[in-house]
């Protein structure tokens, strides 16, 4: 049975984090060993950089390896996750009445180092605000920064800069970016995602605060890489950004994000802060889509490959990447069929959420599907574009969007079980000094406690 | 995609494994830093044990943890598993058909170092036999052991002790175990688990000419911890043991056969290899049935912490675990639902298709279910009897079978997507020297190559 009792409240004071999973080894554990190696590192950290993929469960990261293996060659090719797992973390909550996360509660574990309740952004099941790392690295007068292709306010990046009860308030966490001050000033230097209709609004224009705090405003990609100003919040969406390959030349990716996010932060003497999230991993395997999920991997390992590039770079930085949960119980593999085909997949020009829509909206379903299907790749068979026009004659997208992912899915044979989450545990990556720490199996509220470590911030949480 | 093309030959010559995954990493990485750490820690290595969860993939192991989880505690405790996680491993085949791998050429890539089509017990791609860790163990004058629930003919024993072109050919795998000699002698000292039908035949009588060779031959527990004899022959079942919660007094359970594989192979001064499959895992998750998965879990889970026990005191033994594929597509949580619940599991006193042959049989539906099922924990509704009634109609053990697995998998809220396998990483978990050299996302052909490297075995795998 997962946890589900109420926890305890942080408390900020000068006691050092207990990382607990050190004395669980013994012999020759290489985790131990790692561990009395690496003890005097975290003096070399400067920056951290986590990143988190939202949903993304081991199918994906496994499936994503297999999509861009190159069919000239006997072996496939690590991606660049690979070449930087050390082990994995487990995700359970604190809930009274759930024991698999949601994305906010897990986000409260990585920001803050506590089990709290889904829905909970940065407090504890007393609902006391819990104290992020962010908000300690700005403390410790780093830069600090969050992007993401979901709203900027949405779960996860709300949970490393704000505090609510609930995820669904994302106007007050808009508000909370702008009024939550740290030694007086604001705690976000660069946000970059979507998110317009949050800050942007009829009772507020937190948008136009900033920019009459300083802060660059911009809301497309050329404004983006030309800004001046080391201060930026940048939206561009209403809502979340389009998924990878629905995105127009307007549009930055995440690794445009990312790699704008770094140049300003990096520019701060005392070193930085940042959060980058692949929002819509986990979008995707709710709407168990696995084109969408398949492009927002390649958008997620494009921006970790930045945030590596720099480090590597620096050598002054910590780098994590891991998820908060899987989402969909996605499965390599379905129906008792030894085969999973990326081919399939790799012929989407756009996702079937963007098909669909454009079916909903009038555009014939035979010519909409073979424009954006590459037919030499994925040939639709008479009955698989007749499944569409059935479902297009309900004229609802949701609809026309299943009848589409159904073909994707049943021709790639991938498996979904849930439009929800699951529990396994999720992988976890790291580079730089001190990422040893983050080796073996640790648990999500380990991710925070190594982070405070890492900035040398002093904090006790109270979790025995 | 996944490869499907066709492998070269292991060639046997004096040219040292070369582990492909060290030139992967840069910079910081602590996989990197482990590696230049430990390169002359085989020196040490007398003994290996290799441990296979079959099926066992992550989802198995983070679910296990749950279910044993004391719920007097704050936090979910590590399993033993958990405490020596290093990585991943990729299962992919070369199969010409197929790219979600069986257990058959999986066990090919970890006791041979290559890749193989599904089916292949030690032979590659074309036809030809490739050496095995075992042999390999036994040509360095070192005692060998394989141990499974499985019959030990089974695919994942069978590719680490003979060859054949299919797994199916379980009785020409136990003619090879007597027939197939390394330097005059017997190439497996200790065989342990099920499929005395494979050896006791109208045809030949195999175990027979192991007990005139000197082997002990025992077929049940009080005699398997009796036996005097450091060569043994143990076969518990006609074919596969009965599921841990389903055996009696007079089957030993894996640990049992494990602690005595290792009482037996430590006489021998210049040391030993054993293979200990936990095959049912593997079962549980082809017939969707958690009950039966959680026991054998619970069943794997002691033999490895026999074999930890045994290296921590011995200090020269590297022991690694890890699976072969995942099964099933199981998922933690289902249905759109945020939990999952291991009490409805506990409550099964036997599993599902335990209490569907006395059902079968002609035992009363209600009376074996309630005789079976902790009514205090899992109260069984007027409906979930009905189901199990209504399928008992049918005479047919396997439709009885799917109704009370229905019941636990609603009850627990768990997920399926296949009566196969699918195609994740699984994990990889281990201990003792040389054990930083499996960490990281490494390949299941890396696993031989690195217990050929452990026991200083020289051989060229071409997989370039």
């Amino acid at each position: 049975m997962f946890k589900q009792k109420w926890s305890k409240k942080i408390l900020p004071v000068a006691v050092l984090s207990t990382v607990a999973f050190g004395g669980l080894m013994g012999g020759f554990s290489p985790v131990e060993a790692k561990h009395s190696k690496d003890k005097d590192k975290n003096q070399e950290i400067k920056n951290v950089i986590v990143l988190i993929g939202d949903g993304m469960g081991v199918s994906y990261t496994s499936a994503h390896r297999y999509l861009k293996d190159d069919p000239s060659t006997k072996n496939v090719e690590p991606t660049t996750l690979d070449k930087y797992l050390v082990g994995q973390q487990s995700t359970y909550p604190e809930d009274p009445s759930q024991n698999v996360t949601d994305s906010a509660s897990a986000a409260t574990a990585m920001s803050a180092g506590i089990k709290t309740y889904n829905n909970a952004i940065a407090v504890d099941n007393d609902g006391s605000e819990v104290k992020t790392v962010l908000e300690a690295a700005k403390e410790k007068g780093k830069a600090t920064g969050l992007v993401a292709t979901s709203e900027i306010t949405h779960a996860t990046p709300a949970s490393f800069g704000s505090h609510d009860e609930s995820r669904k308030n994302m106007n007050a966490i808009a508000d909370d970016y702008y009024d939550e001050l740290v030694n007086g000033k604001h705690k976000i230097d660069v946000m970059l995602g979507g998110g317009k209709s949050n800050f942007v609004r009829n009772d507020r224009n937190v948008a136009e605060e900033f920019k009459k705090a300083g802060y660059s405003y911009v809301e497309n990609k050329e404004d983006l890489l030309s800004t001046k100003d080391d201060q930026l919040l940048g939206l561009f969406a209403e809502g979340g950004l389009p998924k990878m390959i629905d995105r127009d030349e307007a549009t930055p990716s995440l690794q445009d994000m990312t790699e704008v996010a770094l140049e300003k932060l990096s520019k701060d003497k005392d070193g930085f802060f940042l959060m980058v999230e692949g929002s819509q991993v986990d979008w995707a395997g709710h709407d168990n889509d696995i084109v969408g999920a398949m492009s927002e991997m390649e958008d997620f390992e494009n921006a970790f490959e930045a945030a590596i590039d720099f480090a590597k770079k620096d050598k002054h930085t910590l780098v994590v990447a891991t998820a908060d949960h899987s989402t969909g119980g996605y499965s390599i593999g379905a129906n008792g069929i030894y085969n999973w085909f990326g081919e399939p997949i790799k012929a989407a020009k756009r996702t079937p959420d963007f098909m669909a829509e454009q079916i909903a909206a009038g555009a014939g379903v035979e010519e909409t599907l073979k424009k954006y299907i590459d037919q030499n790749i994925l040939a639709l068979t008479p009955e698989e574009i007749q499944s569409v026009e059935t479902a297009a004659k309900t004229k609802e997208t949701l609809e026309i969007d299943n009848a589409i992912e159904n073909i994707f899915n049943k021709r790639s044979n991938t498996g979904w079980t849930t439009g929800g989450h699951t529990g396994e545990d999720v992988n976890v990556y790291a580079f730089g000094p001190s990422s040893s720490e983050f080796a073996g199996k640790i648990d999500n509220t380990d991710i925070a406690k190594n982070v405070f470590d890492a900035i040398n911030y002093k904090i006790r949480i109270n979790d025995k």
